[in-house]
């Protein structure tokens, strides 16, 4: 069936095509306030999704939610010297309040590591405190110049962890378990996207940082996008606000801290990796709505027939949705649900019921097939969920597959920038490029994604020998 | 086993009791701008399950969760004529983003009725997009003069509700249905507090609405809590924003309208209807910990049996956390689970090992006990899940029974004023009081809570032929 095209092509327009996607599949808004989004009840359905399952590995890590207020006193930001020159320019400043002129100016939140040492320094008091393991999901604000949906937003939600630890290495090593078994594990076997795990230069840690660890993605556009990043802050923060602990032998000792956050950002990114021409294509485990069941006709038999059908896939533990809202032309509704991106639809009309088939198509690889409508529906049969996880695992195979190919090894600046601006990736020794290839580099818009080791893992230090530094541009 | 007591006693100063258990039972902290406040991890672990539990009620009624942004052009809350004179006063203004000044100042989201309005002008443009359900969980902003920890805080978190409907009525029941089916549900069923379903006198309504409906709950101290109110907008914003939509038969109408929210204050209500001079009482299905596994000294053989008891609760259904924390005197263990309001402590010691018992201790009631272990732990006899639901209900049927018992039936406006002084809550027939009465009320800050049938129904109207008038000082 050929389909007049609903979304501009990426080839022709990526941007545009993910501005295009995200309106027409009814995922956001732009918001009145220049820089906000307001995000639609399909679009926060996949957001829900990723809450919940982040949430339940960030608690298996042993860490709980907690809420930090929105509005921080301007002064708190000044006490980190780093912190404040990074987030200055960002910030929305409340100088009013209940009618009046306030007699400090309040900052809305754009991280919370200030105020949550502020209190870490009242409730930590001895080795018995530590470690501190503190979540919160909340909404934070830095003021952007150049607004994007879901990528870059003034208003964006998050959840930032913040933890506070007796020794530098439990602190170390914390960030990297956050950047594993919450980030990557999430990413990788929820998203399907196959993220690369890596270390920030100097120059590209976050503000107050010792050291900032990181995942980046591969777009279809061969540009790189940051899926969350966790960091050691050492005892900067502590220092700053006085955050120490009596040891076990009775001396002071300031806390070691680390902070993790990621964003509605996800979303972007998932968009970006796994979307096409014809719209958005979720990965099953996220999706809000796996797998739909259509009424091709209205139909009493056909009617009556969907929504036993949704009955029994959702009793087999598929999140279904029926759609039987015949009075919208079929056509209009399949292709609704393309651009949604749900993984499988299930199409039922008159023809079928006749011949107990229903018509199967999986968005993924982008196939229609007919099937016997019992073997489908037999809930020990598990035909859909054997469906849905093929398709998750085909998404994560195609990220993975699209990052290796568009990813060329190089030796100097030129060729770098060249790969990076040819849309790809480019791996460099760090040895060969250092911070001054870096500063070159940025003056054509390329950056260092990351360092890595040459065997792909996370590298314990900038010098560590045989380090690459992965440069791409950016989101 | 006398215990030195380590609150503020109820019926010596219940604002201090309030105050001092919040803080001791590591709730919540005062944050560092005026009227905010910190939510720590037993704090928010009731929100977190106030959250679920209230989402899955709300999603069952077919509403949906989106986000709308933080920040309000200022000129949007004008359009309203008494939604603006009702927020003004509270507004928090962010004057400055970026490092300039903002050319239009934008307002904080005190509630969110004008900005969904903008989005719902866009996406309801026949009949077939009715109704629009829309629920979001987020954080509001009025400034508060007088704040109180959960009660009335600058800041706080709450679910807001927006739909649009076709016709007065449906709009009108759905706002009915919010009250009954979600909010009473939750109220009666999870937080086993006895609240009065009401009308709120036209003094009294949501600035904006054309009727407000509430839920009012008895605090131990006799004064009222509004729970959670839901609200007939009726053409009011839409009219303002030009929400219209086409009918089926090709006309153009207003959409009707209901909102409806309920906040962190809910938590504030637990606190005082169930707490008592030890702390406090969280219902068994609100609570975040159900069971505490206690071991009383530090031997190998009781720390085996203790996390063995943790795994086998677990495994039942219980929500159960094991303290292990010998190195913690027992008795300070016991106390903080106490004040916490852990519904049920099992402890267990070295002699205890011996006899094959635990000693239980029931929170609400205040029962030690002596129980067969294995009775304990056997997940088919179920013995706990049976304590855990009597011991919801027992809070339930307190909660009721101090309401009915401190409601006064009385004729005139002294006599109800009297019995609000004497922490009590007067019934008086509306036509007796009228609004003339209410303002004499107010004057000795004695309000309606809500008007109600004489058989303890929803009146439809304010002079609806036998409506009683619920008064009482409030919180």
């Amino acid at each position: 069936m050929a389909k007049a095209p609903v979304l501009t092509r990426q080839a022709d327009d990526f941007p545009r095509w993910y501005q295009d996607l995200i309106t027409k599949a009814e995922l956001a808004d732009n918001g009145p306030v220049r820089g906000t989004m307001v995000i639609r009840p399909y679009g926060y359905g996949l957001w829900e999704r990723t809450q919940r399952e982040m949430d339940d590995r960030i608690k298996a890590t042993g860490a709980q939610n907690a809420y930090f207020p929105l509005f921080i006193p301007q002064s708190y930001l000044a006490r980190e010297a780093e912190h404040v020159e990074g987030f200055a320019p960002e910030l929305a400043v409340v100088t009013h309040g209940g009618g009046r002129e306030l007699p400090e100016p309040v900052v809305v939140r754009p991280t919370s590591e200030t105020i949550v040492n502020d209190y870490f320094a009242k409730w930590v008091q001895s080795y018995r405190d530590l470690p501190l393991l503190i979540n919160q999901w909340a909404n934070v604000v830095r003021w952007e110049l150049r607004p994007r949906m879901f990528l870059r937003t003034t208003e964006f939600l998050w959840q930032e962890g913040h933890t506070a630890h007796a020794t530098y290495e439990e602190a170390r090593d914390f960030a990297a378990r956050i950047q594993r078994e919450v980030y990557a594990d999430f990413m990788t076997g929820v998203l399907a996207i196959d993220v690369l795990p890596g270390r920030k230069t100097a120059a590209e840690r976050f503000a107050g940082a010792l050291n900032t660890l990181t995942l980046e993605a591969m777009m279809r556009d061969g540009k790189a996008l940051q899926m969350g990043t966790s960091h050691e802050l050492g005892q900067n923060f502590a220092r700053a606000f006085g955050t120490r602990y009596l040891t076990a032998d009775g001396a002071r000792s300031h806390v070691w801290q680390t902070s993790w956050g990621s964003t509605t950002r996800m979303v972007g990114g998932m968009i970006m990796v796994h979307g096409d021409d014809d719209g958005l294509r979720v990965p099953p485990r996220l999706a809000p709505v796996q797998a739909v069941v259509l009424a091709v006709k209205d139909d009493e038999d056909v009617l009556a027939r969907v929504r036993e059908a949704g009955d029994r896939l959702a009793a087999a533990g598929v999140r279904v949705r029926v759609d039987d809202r015949v009075d919208v032309p079929f056509g209009r509704r399949a292709v609704d649900w393309e651009l949604k991106g749900v993984p499988v639809r299930v199409e039922i009309g008159p023809r079928d019921l006749a011949a107990g088939t229903a018509t199967l198509v999986r968005r993924i690889p982008g196939r229609r097939e007919p099937v016997a409508l019992d073997a489908l529906l037999d809930e020990h049969a598990g035909l859909l969920p054997k469906i849905l996880e093929e398709d998750q695992e085909r998404l994560l195979r195609e990220s993975r597959r699209m990052r290796v190919e568009r990813t060329t090894d190089v030796r100097t600046v030129a060729e770098a920038a060249e790969a990076a601006a040819a849309g790809g990736w480019a791996r460099i020794p760090w040895a060969d490029l250092g911070p001054e290839g870096e500063a070159r580099l940025a003056e054509q818009a390329v950056s260092v994604r990351c360092l890595v080791t040459a065997d792909g893992a996370v590298p314990e230090a900038d010098d560590e020998p045989g380090t690459l530094a992965v440069v791409a541009r950016a989101y």
